[in-house]
């Protein structure tokens, strides 16, 4: 917990100067005044958290986090278990959707074991953080122990600060794990107190007779849990995962070290509200790649105050909205940086 | 017109069989199907449109074309129409945010003088097609003459023609045009037959006042000039621009030479209207980048039926927003391109 708390500690507010000379550039670069709309708002706000009002981007940095559910075995998945591991050893040989994309963005993807279900065989492209072999199944006790929340929390932090050695300008999270959707649904309602029908959705594809039988197992989880809202911690170790723990872990830590955090879909969202539960101060680090076709992520934005940048309906995590939203991120910071001003462009400006 | 109709005439419709291969490949990959939502669909819509299941992106050109419009003299923009001719220095000098976001990508920028009000200087970087020294004040007469009309439809044409030979797997429509968003206001009007006042929006930066009287501008324009909503070139001809004309003839060519179009703003979108009008098959060709601020866009979007990809509330066109389309749609075909399918990676597929 020592760490946990160290590195809330070491939150500080977004650098105003910083940001207010960034929103003066903006306004003299060669453009109607707020015409790139949120380019104008992301470039501001990057400047904020890097305390630089030009900031540019070089080390891009995803972290898929990976862990199993005991809960598969109520039924609430269309995809057995065995495929986290497989999924790993393709993320592995760079034949996933989040390979794809870091490619084109130009970023590491950094993949990490925080809980599957079998031990995985060695890989120096592998991170091992093994905080349990899965959680135990949620419609029947807890997840994990108080203190194995604690140290997947914790290994999303080492997880940062391992690679800030080789450079982290901005951070993408990203999720594996079957079930995971599930765990993600019951901390939404543990944090935000909305009903469970309204933020459980199909996960990687549900039908309608077993959408019901993954409400009532999440409905079920609560009731036997009983998470305490007010204790992000205990709410991860009733209802959570190891890699929704870590993800937290890893969005603290990005904010601890004034690296902004494009959060992926609706399990990074889940472990948005736990990092944002502990420490509102991580909330201006954050920036929402997209909105997930899981109704529960809107849910969970609309809570936090972010504003979704695409529009893509994806649902598939592994950090893949948020290679695309580090894109569009680095694009606001191109614009900020290398546009030229009405002065140097010899351009007039706007009528009184 | 001669020109236009053998481009209409070689308009395809997309390649079914292409886009059912392409189709059957994002259904093998390893993910849930469906779960990479827009990013799917845009890719086998590509496969359409090449008519290639598996196809690939290198040369993508941003047409950005550039005029002047009469009706500035109205009071309808924030900015004065001297700012047309100084951005495209500014742009023929990278420091536009076209230019910033076209180098992000990887694609050329084509500025072309379809109609500015003044004699610009030579540019080997400057294309010339212009058909006039700047519209009419379309709020006393007609844009142009339908001669004109034709004759810009046919430069727009003939842009993407003399690319061809560099190559062109993508395009993108931009614009610059002091008091066009005026002249889109009046053709959206005229084409879906939505009131004025939902149409219109503040441009670069009108206020409440300058709103109202723009509004009242754009209401006279279409009673002075009663263009025939049956007759797109009518309508580009009594309330539109050269650079409106341009795009319009982009999108045609485009459409015709089998090249994805990311449409971008308002500007673009009131040219999709008028190349949709002249030929229905050019819908399949079009892509939509994202939903500007003005209002009219959204209009112009659902009569195309088209989907916003991003969220981002811009409003500035010379094709900014294409060119993020472009990068999200290139995304789309690296996904369906490299990523391994469940057979080749060995992953489980769906329990049934």
């Amino acid at each position: 917990m020592k760490k946990i708390e160290e590195t809330i500690m070491g939150i500080k507010p977004l650098d105003e100067k910083a940001m207010a000379e960034a929103r003066s550039r903006q306004d003299n670069l060669t453009k109607p005044q707020g015409s790139l709309g949120h380019l104008e708002s992301l470039s501001i706000q990057i400047a904020g958290i890097k305390g630089n009002p030009r900031p540019r981007i070089t080390h891009k940095v995803i972290f898929t986090l990976v862990g199993d559910h005991g809960v598969t075995r109520e039924g609430v998945s269309a995809y057995p278990s065995e495929v986290t591991p497989q999924m790993v050893y393709n993320f592995l040989r760079g034949g996933a959707a989040i390979n794809v994309l870091a490619r084109q963005i130009g970023a590491r993807v950094i993949v990490v074991d925080l809980g599957v279900a079998s031990v995985l065989e060695r890989n120096p492209q592998l991170k091992e953080k093994k905080v349990a072999l899965g959680t135990h199944n949620i419609a029947e006790e807890p997840a994990m122990s108080h203190e194995e929340a604690i140290r997947a929390i914790e290994a999303g932090i080492e997880l940062v600060e391992e690679e800030l050695p080789k450079g982290i300008d901005i951070l993408g999270t990203g999720d594996m794990g079957i079930g995971n959707t599930t765990a993600s649904s019951a901390i939404t309602t543990a944090l935000t107190g909305t009903d469970v029908t309204k933020v459980t959705g199909r996960g990687t594809g549900l039908n309608d007779e077993g959408w019901k039988r993954k409400v009532k197992v999440i409905e079920k989880a609560l009731k036997i849990n009983r998470p305490n809202p007010k204790d992000a911690i205990d709410v991860l170790s009733k209802v959570g995962g190891f890699e929704i723990g870590g993800i937290a872990g890893v969005i603290l830590a990005g904010a601890r070290y004034q690296i902004p955090v494009v959060i992926d879909g609706f399990i990074s969202g889940a472990a948005a509200l736990i990092a944002t539960s502990l420490s509102p101060e991580v909330k201006p680090y954050l920036i929402a790649s997209h909105q997930s076709v899981e109704q529960g992520h809107k849910i969970i934005l609309e809570h936090l105050g972010l504003k979704p940048l695409l529009n893509l309906d994806l649902r598939l995590g592994e950090g893949t909205g948020a290679a695309l939203g580090i894109f569009l991120v680095e694009a606001s910071l191109k614009i900020l940086d290398e546009m030229a001003t009405f002065t140097e462009a010899g351009v007039s400006e706007k009528n009184d």
